[in-house]
This record gives C-alpha cells, sequence and structure tokens, in this order.
C-alpha cells in the first residue's frame, strides 16, 4: 500500500505491508531504526527492527538508497510521529552501493543539479515536485470549473509570434549533408513538411484562434527559446499557461489572474501542506506566510505612468533611471512590490516597448498590456488585450518586422465575426519558483535545458 | 455570461445579456431567428426578433459566422428547447463576410482539415475537441486521486529511447552554414548545448528515473516521431501520456490501463454527454452504447501464444498468416476484438519484435509485454514489466544497437535501489478517436502536422 495512504488510514496496531526505500538506517548491537519512504508522501514512517529478525545482522548492513519489503504492526511511537512499525519481516528488493551519491545529509543544490536523474529522491525536491504536480493540476480545475477549453496548441510551427530569431529549427536532414536548391538556398522542399520549421515560443496566435470558436480557452504545454541567456530565471525549455478569452477587456483579464492565482495557491496549501512546511522550514522561511497573505490580499492595480512616477519620487537611487517610455527593472519590481506589500498589476505600458499584437490605446501611445509583479519572484504574468483593428494590426507588422503571409489567418480571425478578446502568459516554472521559494529555475524544473547544458 | 451557464441557471421570465455568434440567421417579413453560440456548450439558444427592434432590416441581414451581444427576456419556445430568447436589442460586434468559409451546411473532413484554424467553430469539431478537454483533465484526475506525481519530463534530449533516426533534429545552426570541425564533421561544441539534440519520442526513460523516487509517476506531453507515413493513425506531433510504477508486475498494470480508462470513459460520458450525443446522431452512430458497454465489461486477457493459436484456429482467410513470432496485424487485431467483443489485453509477446526495457521472461523467449487493442479503434495502450537484470539489459542494449554511453544514468537506476516496475504509454489522439468515433487522426488533434503538411 501507498505509504501516504497508510498514514490516512492505519492506527496502532494494524498489520501492514510496504515497500519503498531506506531513507537512513542506524542500528545499535540490539535493535536498528529505517526511516522509511516511498515517495507518496513527504514523511517518512520509523521502522523498528530488532534481534528477533532472523536476519538481523543483515539488515543492520542495508545501506541507504536500497529498496526493500517489510511486514509488520504499527504500535504506539516515543518520537515525533504517532506511530512507528515494529517490523517482523524485511527483505531487500534492490541494494545500493556505499558511494550512492544521496546521502542522509546537506547536499548542495549544484551538486544535486548534476545528479537530476537522483535528486528527486532528496526531500527537497520530492517537495519541489510533488507541489509541481499539484499545481498543475490545481490550473486544469481552475480553468475547466470556469468553462475553458484545454487546447494542445502546436509545438511544431511555420508561424512567428515572438519572432523566429529566437525559435529552434527542426529538422530530419543530416545537417552534415544539408540539400540545397539550384538558388544556393537550402531545400526545404526535401524536409519532411517540405518547408521551414521550428519549434513554437508561444501558443497564443493558435490559442487566439480557439478562442474564438469555444470563447475560453487555455493551453499548458511546452515552449522553448534560443536565448543564449545563463541566469536564475531563464531555461531554454519551459511549460507554459496560456488562456485566452473572447468578449473579455483588460480589466477582467487582470480578475481572472488574481482569482485563477488565488485558486491555485489555496490548492497549493490545502493539498501539497507538508511539502510546503518542509520548504518553509529547511529552505524559504515564511512560505507558508507568503501564500496565506496572498490569497487574502487584494493586488494593487497602477499604470505603468504611475508606476514610474511613485518610483521617481521614492527619493531612491537607481541603477536603471525609471523612465516614462522605458521598461520597468527587477530593481524597480522590487521596489513596488515591497512598497505595496502586495501583487502588483502595472498595466497601459508604452505601444513600442511590448508585442506587435498588443491593442493600441485611444492616446495612440500605450498599448492595454499588463504584468503581474508578485513579491519576492518580479514578474508571474504578462497580458493584454489584442488588437482587433486590421489597420492598426498592419502599421504593428510593418514597425515590428513580421512576415505577413504566414499569419493572414490569424488577421482573418478579426474578419470572420471578430471580437474583442484578451489573454495572458504565465511561465509555469515561475509559478512554482514563487510557490516553492526555490530560486534558480534549474531547480523548478525535472531536466533543465539551458545554453551549454542538455543532460539525460 | 456563459451560455452553458445561463442553460444550467436560467429560467423562462429571466432577462439576460449574452455575447457570441451567428451559426444562422433566418428571417421572414415580420420576425426573424438567430441559431446563437458561444462555444462554451454545444447546444445554440433560438433568438427571435421582431420587427418592434429598431434596427430590425440591419439585423436581418447579419450574416453567419458575425458576433453579436444580444439582451433579451426567456420566453417559452415552441421548439425542442425548453425556451428561446426573445431579442430587445441587439449589437453587431463583429461583422462576417458571405464568402465566410464556415456555413450552416455540412462540410467534408476534407475540407474542414484545410480551415483547421475555423474548423473548431463547427458542431462537429466543438464536439471533439470539448471531448479533448474534457479527457484530458479525467486523466488527470484519474492519476492525481490515486497518488500519482505528474512530471513533465524534457522534450529536448541527447538520450535515445526509441531510436534516434526516428527522432527530430534540433538547433540553432543556420542551416546554410552548419559549422564543420577539423574531422570535417558537424561541430555541434558551436550549438546552443554544445552537442546533438533531438526533440523527444518518449518519456519514458526520463519517466521511470521519477517512479524510483515517487513510486507512482504520469508524463502527459507532446511527442514527436519523423515517420514519413501518410495514414489515418499516423501524425509526426501527437500527445501521449506514460505512467510508470515502482513496485508493480504486468498483472497490475493491466489493472491499472483497464481501471483508468473506465474512470476515463464514464467521466466523458457525465461532463461532454450532450457532444458524446451530437457525435453518436451524426459521426458515429452507436458511440454512446460502444462507450456505455466499455465501463461494464471485464476486458479479456490473452497471451500472444494463445491469441495466434485462436487466429489460426479460426478458419478464415488472412492477408498477413498468424505467427507466433511475429507481430499482430490490423485484421488480426479487429477480429480479436470482435470475437471477444470486448476490449483484449495481449501480453507476453515475443522478445525479439518488442523494445530493448521490456522485462525477459523466464522462458527467454517472451517478454512481459502488454497491448490493449479496443473494438473500433485497435490498439490503445502498450506497456511492460521492465527489464532490472543488468546483464539482461547489456545484451539486449547490445542486440538493438543502443548508445550505451548515452543510458549509463538509466542503467544506474537499476544499481542504486532498483525495484521491479511497470509503465505503459497511450498515444492520447488514439485514446480521442476511440471516444469520438473521428476516424482519421488529423481529425482529434488541433493542428496536425503531417508528412507535407504543417500548416497554420
Amino acid at each position: 500500500m501507498d505509504l501516504v495512504d497508510l498514514f490516512k488510514t492505519k492506527k496502532i496496531g494494524d498489520k501492514v505491508v510496504i515497500e519503498g526505500w531506506i531513507r537512513n538506517n542506524r542500528n545499535q548491537k540490539e535493535f536498528g531504526f529505517i526511516d522509511f519512504y516511498d515517495g507518496t508522501t513527504i514523511n517518512t514512517l520509523q521502522v523498528v527492527y530488532t534481534k528477533e529478525l532472523s536476519n538481523f545482522d543483515e539488515v543492520s548492513h542495508y545501506l541507504v538508497g536500497s529498496s526493500i519489503r517489510i511486514s509488520g504492526t504499527l504500535v504506539e511511537s516515543n518520537g515525533k510521529q504517532e506511530y512507528e512499525l515494529k517490523c517482523e519481516n524485511i527483505e531487500l528488493l534492490g541494494d545500493c552501493p556505499a558511494d550512492y551519491p544521496i546521502q542522509p545529509k546537506r547536499h548542495t543544490m549544484e551538486f544535486l543539479r548534476k545528479e537530476a536523474y537522483l535528486r528527486p529522491r532528496t526531500k527537497t525536491f520530492q517537495a519541489v515536485f510533488k507541489i509541481r504536480s499539484v499545481a498543475a493540476f490545481a490550473i486544469h480545475e481552475y480553468f475547466q470549473s470556469h468553462n475553458y477549453v484545454y487546447v494542445h496548441t502546436p509545438l511544431l510551427t511555420n508561424t512567428d509570434c515572438e519572432g523566429s530569431d529566437q525559435m529552434f529549427k527542426v529538422t530530419t536532414f543530416d545537417l552534415k549533408n544539408v540539400p540545397l536548391n539550384d538558388q544556393k538556398e537550402v531545400d526545404f522542399t526535401k524536409d519532411l513538411f517540405g518547408k521551414n520549421t521550428y519549434i513554437t515560443g508561444s501558443g497564443q496566435l493558435h490559442g487566439e484562434a480557439f478562442a474564438m470558436a469555444f470563447k475560453k480557452i487555455y493551453t499548458f504545454g511546452p515552449t522553448f527559446r534560443t536565448e543564449n541567456s545563463n541566469t536564475k530565471t531563464h531555461a531554454n525549455e519551459f511549460w507554459m499557461i496560456e488562456p485566452e478569452m473572447a468578449f473579455m477587456h483588460l480589466e477582467d483579464l487582470m480578475n481572472v489572474e488574481e482569482e485563477m492565482l488565488k485558486y491555485v495557491v489555496n490548492y497549493v496549501l490545502k493539498n501539497a501542506s507538508d511539502e510546503i512546511d518542509f520548504l518553509d522550514k529547511f529552505v524559504s522561511n515564511g512560505l507558508r506566510e507568503k501564500l496565506e497573505k496572498l490569497i487574502s490580499s487584494d493586488f494593487v492595480r497602477i499604470t505603468h505612468h504611475d508606476a514610474i512616477e511613485l518610483l521617481l519620487s521614492s527619493g531612491e537611487k537607481w541603477e536603471f533611471a525609471p523612465d516614462y517610455e522605458g521598461d520597468i527593472a527587477k530593481e524597480h519590481e522590487r521596489w513596488l512590490t515591497d512598497h505595496f506589500n502586495s501583487p502588483v498589476f502595472i498595466y497601459n505600458w508604452p505601444r513600442d516597448i511590448k508585442a506587435w499584437y498588443m491593442k493600441v490605446n485611444p492616446d495612440g501611445k500605450t498599448v492595454a498590456a499588463v504584468d503581474l509583479e508578485v513579491p519576492g519572484s518580479g514578474e508571474l504574468m504578462g497580458g493584454s488585450e489584442r488588437e482587433t483593428d486590421l489597420s492598426i494590426l498592419d502599421e504593428q507588422i510593418k514597425k515590428h518586422g513580421v512576415q505577413k503571409d504566414q499569419i493572414e489567418w490569424y488577421l482573418n480571425l478579426r474578419r470572420f465575426g471578430g471580437v474583442y478578446h484578451s489573454g495572458f502568459g504565465m511561465g509555469f516554472e515561475r509559478l512554482i519558483m514563487y510557490l516553492t521559494g526555490i530560486e534558480n529555475i534549474r531547480d523548478a524544473i525535472p531536466f533543465p535545458r539551458t545554453p551549454g547544458s542538455c543532460e539525460y
């Protein structure tokens, strides 16, 4: 039976059979203790074995990491837990050498990153990846219960949303012998799809097509960027959630973002409570309080213009000068969330620094875009109302150098019963970092892919 | 408000405001009817408008596909539905030209495939993609409620599971100027990851690493194969679910597959009931009965050997002769599911025709693999117990030409507390085809990618 179910349903006196692994094995002459886990809960069960076992000597030499099957009876414990398991029979399923990298001591995150295939066995990563799983489900549950349709937008694509210089090329060619045509250009007609193909950097454009059919949709899938950037917040492969809602303006978009985030945080606090407590204690002090505070707070909403004004009048010395026409630097984000002591929506951004598909406001200078900044983690979501005016879209496309022939179909969405609509993107790893207090994106995804690193 | 909520909560006499699209607009001199939909349900609401409207003439010329906002009162209907909407005000949000491809008539699936970005607006695809969304959630709910952890295995990888000749290459190189090193080989050290990289054909190996930490895990993500095959059941990009369970033998693997499938079918029948009824009526007669029958049936379990024996003694004339050492052809699958009138597990397959990681049975000739065949759709899932004996794995790796240096970490899973374990893969589009009665995989995925075709 699963250890998590044992903790939920069994009581002192019950006989059980369990299978799992040894986290620690301490023994004295007459008896010993095994910290037993099976991965279905972050908690371990203390197993007591004594000389009464015919294989006592063997058992006392079982090494950390070995897999075992135990039968025994739950008995009262002197320790912190309600009970421990008095072992009546124990069997080695798979042994583990003494040089096993995961030992019952503190390992650095850098060390564990190199052992990415083993690190989910540590308590820290059992917590992080359990929360990742629970949060993913919470996202699905939120959207499904609010009439959204989950759409699998394509990964392989010829359509340019974020700019193809940011996208990986995909091919079946032998890279040593790429075929050229008469014009000495790559002969993509010979490739599997007969054309130049990328892995997508966003499902938004395809998501909009589905929002024009289902009203409210969301995507949840892997996304790729070629950015050659080695920071704590960049990875070349990451998961993203991209909801898109027809008949929605910017104000309601912020409402959805706020409601969804609170739903997910609340769900994680309830369904991964032990994991949150573990991380609170050993990884990120104050984690539970931070998350509980978020649920009960009303997110601040401020225009980009007013945010810059506030930053300029703050009396702070900035590395990057706050600029009415410019982006908001990390130091500004931090100051704003500290100042308000709350998540902050910053909306109505300067048109020239934002994407081509965002709705231009009546002032002609700003777009109806919104970023959500959260305390401690910075930008968590970015969204906007989408431009529906074809003449403005034409202008934007030219300005941003988007290839129009690739997105004729996208423009048709405005021609065929087009409506005002909005959407946002949330990087899933950013959310996991916020939920766990983990500080490096490499520790928030099972097998991170970053420049120079594609291991396992 | 969402139309699906209107149907659930509103009654005759209620005033409502709704936004959506025109599926049809029929009018006479004094009054007219609009079939209104918003995509949150497959059902339409009949809207009645009369000369009382100041813009009656304009409204009577609104074209199919246009988006509108209507306010009005729900009144008794003479039609099939409980009520219709008496329109008091109607406003055009976005018009639609007369040559709009989606008209209120039967379109062929081939025609709609070419308009992949518009086809979700048809009733057939509203049903298919709603069921796709609901089924995806059911899968998550099944596994999450049974203590499984959802794992995002990497898409970009250097590890070979199904064979790298089946995998797409991924690069940031300019394909026209791929850099070569002194040995005139491709200089992958100059690529973003510094090595040869692919998009994955399976998350299984990485999934096994997580099963050795969490006991029970599942993946659900996109998968890629370069197969140059234009059939009704092959696509180059598809979604797959790959659960992996430590401490599990083949018998329990079949139990999980059977229980999970019944759970998903039951959930879809309950939560996409109108969509099933629509498809039953217009796309696949008998669909509901087929699905209801599955839930109440006990799946047959038969060895490959016994299945071949049965086929040979059937008296049928076969195009492909049933072979104790060979694969089971489509005609055989069909005959077996017809014969038993039930889903059929075929297990213990000849070793030489199955994958290298499958557990070799004590007979040395077969592996503990199992395929699930379902009536009308053929193979739906394929799984196996995994080999844990390192010397047998060594032998298999050599035989199948797997690059051992790439999977040393995978072999270590057997060295570090390895345990018996099993897993399976389910192609999500195969499931959707089964659940909807749709016969071509191109119609079960939003934007299909097949040889020569990567549109939108």
